[in-house]
């Protein structure tokens, strides 16, 4: 799998979020994921299933991160991470998969997404388990950290 | 989401850990997830795709567990959850809902499967999000406890 193929996931997170929760992510540098093991306190996940290849897709955010993005977008900021933030968390998910999709579609890979899947609990670990390469971007805010990873099986 | 949606999940869970690994497990009631949250250390998530429906299938163990399991597999017990753990949960993640596609196929509920991801903290949580109903069904063994969650969002 090539580093651009995450590109279109990195525009589209700096777009859900900045038009969502008026919140700029500085994008770090791509790597293809090996032994680094990257840590969130919630997580959303996605499935991908096309006629040319099959994939995953996740966000982790820290939990400070992912309360500040309620707080903008809702006015109040949440005690902890309760049904809302996960909500939240599924939706962005769902949201930056969409627009990847169609940034993809739009270079001939074609896929279908599944329904998303949000993780909680402080300091998970997530690993994709697909043939192909794993691709990670970390991201910096004032707010705290997110990094997202993407693996398609025969990109 | 009829209830009878996750026999095939529980069906192929129960042959798969017997026969890969010696383990028998005894399923608990199947309940509609609303509140409830199952806490796990180590989890299988994967997405499905079809064309009437689209979804996803996680399966959660405990640390104890997972690492028994391990050991019956190949003789010798990890330390912790490590990348051969992951591995595995990976792997029967595709092995559990693949015979549950088999089964539901059958029936003429068609889908393909994504790649899984693997999630390793502990105590974590999941909350699939998705239209329909989730299901969740709960596992003892002597050796620790396992729950399998099923969503499909049109079922």
């Amino acid at each position: 799998m090539k580093v651009e193929f995450i590109n279109p996931f990195l525009a589209s997170l700096i777009n859900v979020l900045s038009t969502m929760a008026q919140t700029e992510l500085t994008p770090g540098k791509p790597k293809v994921k090996k032994d680094e093991v990257a840590r969130g306190d919630v997580s959303g996940l996605i499935g991908m299933v096309g006629p040319q290849t099959k994939g995953s897709f996740s966000i982790s955010f820290d939990e400070s991160l992912a309360l500040t993005i309620m707080e903008r977008m809702l006015g109040e900021r949440p005690d902890g991470i309760n049904e809302e933030v996960t909500d939240m968390v599924g939706e962005i998910t769902n949201m930056v998969t969409g627009g990847a999709k169609n940034l993809l579609g739009e270079k001939g890979y074609d896929f279908e997404m599944a329904t998303p899947i949000v993780v909680s609990g402080t300091g998970h670990t997530i690993t994709h388990k697909c043939d192909g390469a794993k691709l990670m971007m970390p991201f910096t805010s004032e707010d705290g950290n997110a990094h997202i990873e993407v693996s398609f099986d025969t990109l």
